[in-house]
């Protein structure tokens, strides 16, 4: 299935550099799940706010996918917790976007809250169905980060709204599923586990001398690496007391931290208070802070460390982890979040609590005295990420996720437009409730009055119309409602086919009404006239002619009337401007006729007459 | 126009005797206006409560007209204080009365606000129309008698109920129009002033000195005349206290008071207090206290009478001023209630107000003075009386009033019936739109199959369902709302009528479809037929030979599918049993079917393809 998909990222860009403090593993995704799904000929568009102006507003980012840049707010890099207020602008752009470019989204995936509430607005806009990713949860975060935390008081309500609306929630792992029923309350049905991923041509091993070569290390030491944004969530702390433990029997031990700028201690506070822990903590030797490194440097960082070490306070994927195993490096993390699923404790590397550097600090001098274990564990780990979390691997689950979505919800929208016609059709009976009824009764009195003075009706239509009248005909010839009656004189003009046909083919079919009221009318007699339009060429001959002959003119239309309604002694308009809606009132109103002349000729009321006969077969 | 009435008299009936503390006007104005409105052909059915088990239920009264005697309560006489609790107990045996006689009321005339309530009940149930005339109105009453009021809160609230559902409301003078719009804000349209009446057999002028002797007074005096119920609200103090004022200045002066029961003065302690103020201003010789005297002798001592003298504090209609007039006799009366509209001052009579003994006694003087004026007076108000108050003339007057609400409510009714017919059919679309769409979508889906593996459609059904056949053929061949498409190959099996014909005439109607199936279909092919009943013997042959066939099966029905249902593939079932109400939805869904069939083989979507093409006619 060949789908047009939008993704929505409201702050994390592909464009962007990874590294700085708001972007990361947001970025990668959104990055590569569009790269994969472009290369299997998806089309992609990600929508992300435009933050500057010198790059383009459309960019080609990779085959089918395209990065359109969204003005709302200020273009420039804002933090985060403060777009909150530009999502309707942000909204507002897109659906002139999509307008713009007549595109048909079969599909939405958005990225984080803040998307979602602008899938949400399009969702109610243009019925698209939409998926979510939240990647962090508001309630989740207050908890581990509390007054720290500056995203809007609303953010959870909203979460909890998007949940109720979108069409699926990916969740990254386990405890993502936990945490979106427990403290949301998400419905069970929406939620599927679909990992993040890593990307096999960025991390794979690399020799050790070779990759120590390369960083500038020597390898008479053995590195356990702490790599990622240092922000105080990531406990980088608990990691530099573990090695305060261990630095004595282990001297041979140090810990190399990737990330932060080491150019402006000024700004990037925690990474300052770090290195002033291990000066205080006499490790300043053993430690060593490299600040932040490009993407293509990570590598050989991961392939040179023996053991990589990440222990959060929460992490709700955390993609560091694979990273390392992809370059065969076991891993020790906090048994928290996505962490705890990504690493298998005992094979691929270990899980301890967080805020516990006894804990870790055992663990590393396991893996440092057990070499053989480690090494198998490196083994086990590349092989597990190849089979399990590669970008490939997670964007064919997602594509399939789009491939249940698209269908369910195609049918949905189907169902939902048949129950709106019901109501629609339900609704013009209503309004024909209140204004029809006194006009019913005058065309009732004088069809009554037509056959009581011993004259006959003539009904024409076209098409579906002629139906309504050949309907019509056969109650009144028939019966409606009592069997026991005589026939009523009523004929329809459009059922002799070989009188329609010699007319219409000699003389032209404008004709063949007004040509039958010449010859069957009589002055007295009354010709009802069907026609949602009332503009039918052959509808006002007839009238013409019934005018002419002295025959009492009734039309029953829809719309405005058009021209056959002033040609009329009376006018039945049912209030629509459809014409399937009005035919369906067209029948309720035949039903009426029937009723009312039927029950008026044969003098019925509820005591001397009749339960109610219904047709035993029509 | 010949009419059933139903009159209701709660507790006035016209079989009880006058005179009694409860019986008074009530009981004549139903006594009488029925018995004209029965001379006049109309058939009248007086409902009233049962007070006693001696006669018998209903009462053959006089020609045309019946009294029903309702068990409602006690079969005692009770005051009419204490009904209130017992007129649903009434209600509900009246309603049981005509379901059992199978009569069709044309309308109730209700007397008095407990009968109102009865006649709100009936026309909630039966829709029978009712006028009613409420003889007193609870709030005026109260603003005379006060705490004396003795009926239960209710009454006023429910009067005005009763006001907002009745036809019309007969008001017996323009005092009580007055009171009508002023005290309950009724409805000006429904107000009709229709006067009580008297009659002529019972009350004419008796020559003076016969009816002297025929009443055992001699000649030699000059008499007033005071007559009716004993109760403090006549004002018959009044009158004393006036001849007090006169009886020196005209000796000859008698004050006749009839009514009260001389017998047992312990019981009428009214009488009783008006003969000590007799004795206490030293009348006891000019006072001729006669007791309460029956109906026929009345004429005796209005005749008898100089003047007649009715001074109550209020008064709704009063009708013994009118008999005074008939028998030639002039009236002073209070000018309140209906006595200002029957008593013309100057002409018929002079008008005083209540509570004013010494400008009664002047009006006594006058005309005890200018005796020429008094007779003619009394000629005048007998001339004036029978032109204008007989209970023919008000009869008649009645029957308009009844003419005019019969007419007016049938059409009401008729028009409320076509608007619960609207709304109900309304109902089976929205019940519809509850239970179809995923079985429409599954019919649609086989269409498209159908049409996309190069096979056709058959259609057929009988009556109503035929036209509605060829309906859907037309909209398939022809178009639903995209013109630019091709036809689809469908056909009507009940469209040729030579087929139809020859094979009905020859081997039976019932094989007409299925000799078609045969003729036209191939495997893959889809049948699809109309039936309300889902038990048409043609569909049921046809169907069969379908399967036989290899022809998807698809019935569109009603009511409970019947035996078609277990022979088709696809089963429509309308949630209704109404027959009219399941064709009308049958055309709704065969515009359903045509919109998805047409939307997915023509691939429409919102900006590739189209704004809606409405047909031009139709």
């Amino acid at each position: 299935m060949k789908k047009k998909i939008a993704f929505i990222s409201d702050h994390a860009s592909p464009l962007a550099t990874l590294g700085g403090i708001d972007s990361g593993g947001q970025n990668v995704y959104v990055a590569e799940v569009a790269r994969y799904l472009g290369s299997i000929d998806q089309q992609i568009d990600i929508f992300t706010r435009r933050e500057d102006t010198t790059t383009p507003e459309i960019v080609e980012f990779s085959p089918n996918v395209r990065v359109i840049q969204v003005p709302a707010g200020p273009a420039a890099v804002l933090p985060k917790e403060e777009l909150y207020m530009y999502m309707q602008e942000f909204a507002d752009h897109m659906l002139h976007f999509i307008d713009e470019e007549r595109i048909d989204y079969d599909l939405i995936h958005a990225h984080f809250w803040l998307s979602g509430m602008v899938a949400m607005e399009i969702k109610k806009e243009l019925d698209v169905p939409f998926v979510i990713t939240f990647h962090a949860l508001g309630i989740v975060r207050r908890l581990h980060q509390g007054a720290e935390d500056k995203f809007p008081l609303q953010r959870e309500q909203i979460e909890q709204d998007i949940m109720w609306h979108a069409d699926k929630i990916i969740a990254e792992c386990p405890n993502d599923v936990k945490d979106l029923m427990q403290y949301y309350h998400a419905p069970q049905e929406k939620l599927e586990i679909i990992p993040c991923g890593y990307n096999p041509d960025d991390f794979y091993p690399i020799d050790r001398k070779t990759a120590l070569a390369h960083i500038g290390l020597t390898d008479d030491c053995d590195y356990i690496l702490q790599l990622g944004r240092i922000v105080p969530r990531k406990g980088i702390d608990n990691v530099i007391k573990a090695l305060a433990e261990l630095h004595e029997s282990f001297p041979r031990l140090r810990l190399i931290i990737v990330g932060g700028s080491l150019d402006d201690l000024n700004q990037d506070t925690e990474l300052a208070r770090l290195q002033q822990q291990a000066v205080q903590a006499g490790l300043e030797s053993k430690i060593i802070f490299t600040g932040q490194k490009s993407r293509d440097e990570l590598k050989y960082y991961y392939s040179a460390a023996d053991i990589f070490v990440t222990t959060p306070w929460y992490e709700p994927f955390g993609i560091t982890p694979l990273e390392s195993m992809a370059c065969g490096t076991p891993v020790i993390g906090s048994d928290v979040g996505g962490i705890s699923f990504t690493v298998r404790h005992g094979e691929t590397g270990l899980l301890v609590p967080p805020h516990a550097p006894e804990q870790l600090s055992a663990a590393i001098k396991m893996l440092q005295t057990d070499i053989a274990k480690r090494k198998k564990m490196g083994e086990y780990a590349l092989n597990y990420v190849q089979k399990t979390f590669t970008w490939g691997h997670v964007s064919k689950q997602i594509d399939t996720l789009y491939n249940q979505v698209i269908p369910v919800h195609r049918h949905h929208k189907i169902l939902n437009q048949l129950k709106k016609n019901f109501h629609e059709a339900s609704q013009t009976f209503i309004r024909s409730a209140d204004l029809l009824p006194t006009q019913i009764t005058k065309v009732a009195q004088e069809m009554c009055n037509t056959f009581v003075n011993g004259h006959k009706i003539m009904v024409c239509g076209n098409g579906g119309s002629a139906a309504e009248s050949q309907h019509f005909v056969a109650e009144l010839v028939g019966r409606f409602e009592i069997p026991e009656r005589p026939g009523y004189p009523v004929l329809s003009l459009n059922a002799d086919n070989a009188v329609l046909t010699a007319w219409a083919n000699d003389f032209g079919y404008e004709y063949v009404f007004q040509r039958q009221v010449q010859a069957l009318g009589q002055a007295g007699d009354m010709l009802i006239c069907l026609s949602t339009s009332g503009n039918s060429p052959n509808i006002l001959h007839a009238l013409q002619q019934g005018v002419d002959q002295g025959i009492t003119t009734v039309n029953i239309l829809g719309k405005s009337g058009g021209r056959a309604a002033p040609l009329a002694d009376y006018n039945i308009i049912i209030p629509s401007q459809d014409t399937a809606r009005i035919q369906e009132v067209h029948l309720h109103i035949i039903h009426q006729l029937c009723w009312l002349v039927e029950t008026q000729l044969e003098g019925v009321n509820k005591h001397t007459s009749t339960t109610k006969v219904n047709k035993l077969t029509a």
